[in-house]
């Protein structure tokens, strides 16, 4: 048998507790698997002393203070890097490919804004970046973009990539709760943040996203180039409309390779409910990747927690055991592709808009006029409930339509009087 | 860069001439991704000069008759075994580990029946077999089972893993035609074979799910335990009630790890509506696993065909050009566990019965009584129509019990004097 893999595991959080878990309940089953045993030699924490429920799990590590110096520690041959932030991570990242380690990482933030620099510095170094756990949490779908699908053209990706924000859009839906309710909801059950901006604002499923799109399309795609909404603006009506409409409110990330360039954003999205996406609910995350060979593929599966993350992490440290060693991003630095994103408003494609107008003649055929002299064909129309002088909901879809003449459209339709409120505007999508 | 790697093609059917394809299309991705030329040197073929529409794709090849002569080829570096069957297929594929090639193969049939006596041949010889393409087409199940979910114990499998029955499933739901029009309908359509036998009565699926419950379970499970069901006997009737119950009906393969051993099985099941794998319709396939870290994960994708095939001989290949070398089963062979397969008898579980009972006072009462008597406790009793005197359906769900107790109650029950028809029985299954 080789000698021991040597792990240095730097935070001990959820993910860093599971994984401590998982290499105690299945050492010998992954000792079976890689030829050799795997084992924790240290580990950084930012309290040492803590009780984190392990027992004597942990009994011989070294504990360090500082991840850097874990990372440099010549006692462990891989860093796992479970901390998150761009800072500390990073600078111990670096370290330990300075060092010549291999590191695992679920940090999606640090790889979507320094993930071609680190991929740089690891093929210089000649050694494995691993983040299975970064993307999808137990969904083994960068093993799937790089390995299993890598005989393909990939053409698109389309993914649920936020728990937190899918299980308010559900919990939305089930109950008719207000965002507000919803999410409050999802605090008190530890789903979500006391401050949920990263999730909600859709921020954490752009990084994901971002890693997503550079995997499939061999590119390093810029993070702050991709378009990003969150959904705080979604209602439970538009949830009850899209409903009556055959569709489902999620928010979504898209990325899809087109003649212009690349097409990646985040926002909340129709999509049918019969697609491959559609009944992905709760805190489960989803991925659908359309290949030239494969078709469609979809994967479902827990978007995180301790298990499904350690899960993640752990097929990165069997690879890593196993001597398999893949550049960052699927192919070398030198060979990333164009990831020139193009903007949102040059998206084609059908809109769901929601007015609140005052209930009187003459009202829609405002709108219709301004829909027209913008070229924004309509689908379909519905007005519900009446309210005499007072306002009530117009729902209308669209035809495809260039985004730009829909938001011309839109400005021109807020601009009414008759029209109460800022109006909704939420893109449907194909999942194709 | 490495010298390239030189492919021996057994079979230029459908799968192998996706395989020329995906090649001809990708060379240049698959050098990038692999750091080496991917060529096809060698091929064989029943008719060398059979117009396959390839056009110059196999300029340069050497065709060999005899596929066990291609894999002796000192001219290749891979043998690809497109050929099917157990025979000729496993003549060449042990001459190809003899010379000390790698063995990459699409056939289910020659795995499930003699995977154990492979796996040892290639691993004393020192090379792989890989065989992503053997099931579930497209899907990266293999490399999910024995890479990506490798921290976990796998609890369960779930498959619903032949496209052709699944077709003829959906199509009878949403047509309401019985068996024989769907199938003849899918024959006509490609789908279905002319004999369609080893699709319909379950025994592909039997096949792959052989070899996803022995990569689950790290053992060498023996096809012939495992029991199997086919989609012969399935009505439209059937269909329809199941839809009102909440659930639709699937060819599934369900591999179990259980205390008194795997309970690994194919049959047509009621599985909920809402489930993983409810909505998997026509020729796709799915694949849910169950590991005590990651939860639940659900795959879904195209389970056959030439492009989805060749995306996972191409993975595989990929993986050889890559050296990565993992054991048949993920575990070496003197490390294979115990894989004693359970009898479905022992099965515990919901069942749906369907009778066709004269119509009079009293009939009820005689099943009902049967029922007690063997224990068998009812969920719910559906009787639909009038016909004095002559034949209705009845329509019984059961609470859990023994499978034993079931098929002691049919019996009593198809013995009824006022029992028209031989009752039919589907297991409900809960996928979790």
């Amino acid at each position: 048998m080789t000698k021991p893999l040597r792990l240095g595991v730097a935070g001990l959080g959820t993910v860093g507790g599971g994984l401590v878990r998982l290499l105690t309940a299945h050492a010998g089953r992954l000792a079976l698997r890689t030829g050799r045993t795997i084992e924790i030699t240290a580990v950084s924490a930012r309290d040492p002393k803590k009780d984190r429920g392990l027992g004597n799990a942990l009994g011989n590590v070294t504990f360090h203070a500082d991840p850097v110096a874990l990372a440099k520690d010549p006692g462990i041959d891989v860093f796992v890097e479970l901390i998150g932030g761009e800072t500390v991570a990073r600078e111990a990242a670096e370290a330990a490919i300075a060092a010549g380690k291999p590191v695992v990482t679920a940090n999606k933030a640090l790889l979507a804004h320094h993930g071609r620099e680190l991929a740089a510095k690891a093929e210089a170094a000649g050694v494995p970046i691993c983040f299975e756990a970064a993307v999808a949490g137990g969904i083994p779908i960068v093993k799937a973009l790089r390995e299993g699908l890598s005989g393909n053209r990939i053409d698109a990706v389309y993914g649920i990539l936020n728990g937190t924000s899918n299980y308010i859009l559900t919990s939305m839906a089930e109950s008719g709760a207000s965002f507000e309710d919803a999410l409050a909801e999802a605090q008190r059950l530890g789903y979500a943040e006391a401050d949920p901006g990263f999730d909600v604002d859709g921020v954490d499923a752009a990084h994901k996203l971002t890693l997503l799109a550079s995997l499939a399309f061999g590119a390093a795609v810029d993070f702050n180039a991709v378009h990003v909404e969150g959904i705080r603006q979604i209602s439970a009506l538009d949830i009850a409309f899209a409903r009556e409409l055959g569709y489902r409110i999620k928010l979504v990330g898209i990325a899809k390779a087109t003649d212009d360039g690349l097409d990646v954003r985040v926002h909340p999205a129709m999509i049918a409910a019969e697609s491959a996406l559609g009944h992905v609910d709760g805190v489960f995350n989803g991925v659908v990747v359309q290949g030239d060979f494969v078709d469609q593929m979809a994967f479902e599966g827990r978007g995180a927690g301790a298990g499904p993350t350690a899960s993640a992490v752990m097929a990165d440290i069997v690879d890593v055991a196993l001597g398999l060693h893949l550049p960052l991003y699927g192919v070398p630095v030198a060979a990333l592709g164009g990831a020139r994103v193009i903007p949102v408003t040059s998206r084609f494609g059908a809109s769901y808009m929601r007015l609140s107008v005052v209930d009187r003649p003459g009202v829609i055929a405002d709108i219709a006029a301004i829909l027209r002299d913008e070229q924004v064909s309509i689908e379909s129309l519905l007005q519900r409930g009446r309210a005499p002088g007072e306002g009530v909901p117009v729902v209308i879809v669209t035809h495809e339509v260039q985004e730009a003449a829909m938001a011309r459209a839109l400005a021109r339709i807020a601009a009414l009087e008759s029209v109460l409120e800022r109006p909704t505007m939420i893109r449907i999508e194909e999942i194709k």
